[in-house]
């Protein structure tokens, strides 16, 4: 079962270009996933029911187009496949004409809150009945970065977190992009990203931004102390 | 002539606590206010046609309750009155039961965007007969810093501007509130908020962010090196 939620890009989603950033992007492919599972019966309302809650372990995003300000599109996104530590979701992004602006591909645990230990998917009958085994080609891949270089630093300020405490899964792809010269983005668009969570951050955290270049992508790592939060891999192309 | 939007907060929205925070019910207000402008045909794509823009000079917002994640709220808009330099344009944000959230009153001009100085706003006869002549009790007053003390900077980045390239009004909001210890947040409400803008600030530029305490407000200065560029208020209460 797919299902599809609309969408209008607003004045505060958009760069100098007017053109939908991909934090602003990766918000509302998140945004229809926490929509969907409650659709589904399985959204945060029903697992805080449990003690439970999604945790996002990795997202790739394939880019063809970012929407304009004021442009509306649809997400499309469905459950892929339910396994005993993760499941997939996947989420087409179409704009008005049926033009396929992005597709992305996410992985997902449910997690006890009060252990932060990982739930067996496969224990929720309910939830393995909207496995469709429809798959994207796109696939979220293992990103490590093998000598970063520190680039900046990032405290988890007040709005920065939400109501789980930790600092907004999208924030991360603010705070390593922000290390990057305009000029980035005047000249090229992200056409690809990557993302794998390993640890939560949580308010007052001083988060470390270490980057490497690797061939046309960018490796980010992201750390506290000697703790590994997140590593991300962006490709950029010529804009159009 | 007074318009209603509606809108609803989403994840991305909210604090911990899944209240929507400051900085997302200011974001909603001015995009009420963009949507508004463009139905009166002076919306941005009509004055980008004559080589200008709004710029927002004061805003003054007061809050009642900040709306849930998922709540569904609409904002109601009109001109009150159209000066030769500025033109005041009053909100009422209310929830579905219509029990008043906020209200809030902005100030705004016209600048050409060649030499960004301000336009008479009175030789704008189309414009002029919006003007309702219906106040608030709310009004946006001069906020002046004696005596702040730096508490922290803030390099503007990508995510931070729009599509003038100067940072976002509501980041202003989020770089100050984000010095605050989360416990501020914990056991009190942010129930007043007034906001004056003196100077853009660009891509890269290096924010100062100064704070003093007044009775139970706080009044932030923004600056770059010598350059006033916003003072604010923010009144807090106990949290309900």
């Amino acid at each position: 079962m797919a299902n599809r939620y609309s969408f209008t890009i607003t004045p505060r989603d958009v760069d100098f270009s007017c053109r939908a950033t991909i934090v602003s992007l990766c918000d509302y492919i998140l945004e229809s996933a926490g929509k969907d599972a409650d659709v589904l019966g399985f959204g945060l309302r029903n697992l805080i029911r449990e003690h439970s809650a999604w945790v996002l372990s990795r997202m790739a995003v394939e880019i063809k187009r970012y929407p304009n300000q004021y442009e509306c599109f649809s997400i499309e996104t469905w459950v892929e496949s339910v396994e005993k530590l993760y499941t997939v979701r996947n989420f087409v992004v179409r704009d008005n004409q049926e033009e396929v602006l992005a597709e992305a591909c996410t992985y997902w645990s449910v997690i006890d809150i009060s252990n932060r230990k990982v739930k067996d998917l496969t224990a929720f009958p309910a939830y393995l009945k909207y496995a469709t085994g429809q798959s994207l080609s796109v696939k979220p891949i293992r990103v490590r970065a093998i000598h970063p270089e520190l680039v900046g630093t990032h405290q988890v300020a007040y709005t920065d977190i939400d109501f789980n405490g930790h600092a907004n899964t999208t924030r991360y792809i603010g705070w390593m992009i922000n290390t990057l010269p305009l000029k980035e983005f005047e000249t090229k668009m992200i056409n690809r990203l990557d993302i794998n969570f390993m640890r939560e951050s949580m308010f007052g955290a001083v988060v470390n931004i270490a980057c490497e270049r690797k061939g046309d992508a960018l490796v980010f790592s992201l750390s506290r102390e000697d703790t590994a939060l997140c590593n991300a891999m962006i490709e950029m192309k010529p804009n159009l």
